[in-house]
């Protein structure tokens, strides 16, 4: 059985809209889901990055993030064709630990503790596919990336690229 | 460079040790360190094995647990050859993700929080070698298993195995 590693922010939780309201309401700004992009913030504005990074490093920050669509019930039909571990970078905000491990088993209960993994550096994930927004995961990877398409990634290319479950069903099924 | 996996429990941090001490007191007995198989107990008294892993529940057990003698010098030396890795089972007691990390961090600060893994089942790690106490990790396991020596394992065979840091620095270095 072929096996799927599966990212966590931004692919089957929605972090960027949690982040996007709590960065508008904390500086008091509009800006768009387009307009937010963290990861140029670590050149363009490390402190304002800093800032909110405080704030997402609540440790109940991760509890109540909505479920991207579709992702339920596709990884559930992946799951009779695919092992299936979800592989998330927790260690840069270790009070996010719990609320995480939480929120899978809320949102994901089918799948076993023994198949989560909280990890940073993912080349130590050994998988035949990883699905993940960060395309930096991928360039020591021992399978193929796809990459789930968000608004920090769309200049990247050189990956099979998922817009959204119903793209990865179409892909893996 | 070839990268090794090292686990956490019975390997660096002495688990044994202060779950015998936790098992004495509690029961009133007074239990060598050969007499407790934690392993044989999932038969044996499972209702007993499940009383002391409430105890072991806390969030601080993992807390206070002393370093095995040498892994500290040996596995500073092991980085400048190898890639290290510490993949921990830690998802069947989330209690124990920030006493772990913790611990980690105050007892290996050389190893970055990158390179630090919390898993269950442990085929997912990719890796040449890993350093582990319970052969079953090593099943599925891409790399080679090479088994430390604890109270429960000295009937396993099948694999290279360590005694103690100063063998792995025999062995790998």
């Amino acid at each position: 059985m072929k096996r799927i590693a599966i990212d966590m922010d931004e692919v089957i939780a929605d972090f960027h809209s949690k982040i996007l309201h709590t960065w508008n309401r904390h500086f008091s700004q509009e800006l768009t889901t387009e307009e937010l992009n963290l990861f140029d913030l670590h050149q363009d504005d490390p402190e304002k990055l800093e800032e909110i990074f405080e704030l997402a490093g609540h440790p109940d920050f991760f509890a109540d993030l909505a479920v991207i669509p579709d992702s339920q019930r596709v990884i559930a039909s992946l799951s009779k064709h695919y092992e299936i571990f979800i592989t998330t970078a927790a260690m840069q905000v270790p009070a996010s630990f719990n609320a995480k491990f939480r929120w899978l088993n809320t949102h994901f209960p089918a799948i076993k503790p023994s198949h989560i993994v909280f990890c940073g550096n993912k080349s130590i994930i050994n998988a035949d596919y990883m699905i993940d927004d960060n395309a930096i995961n991928f360039v020591d990877f021992c399978g193929e990336g796809i990459l789930y398409t968000a608004p920090h990634n769309r200049h990247v290319t050189g990956y099979r690229r998922v817009d959204s479950w119903r793209d990865v069903e179409a892909l893996l099924l």
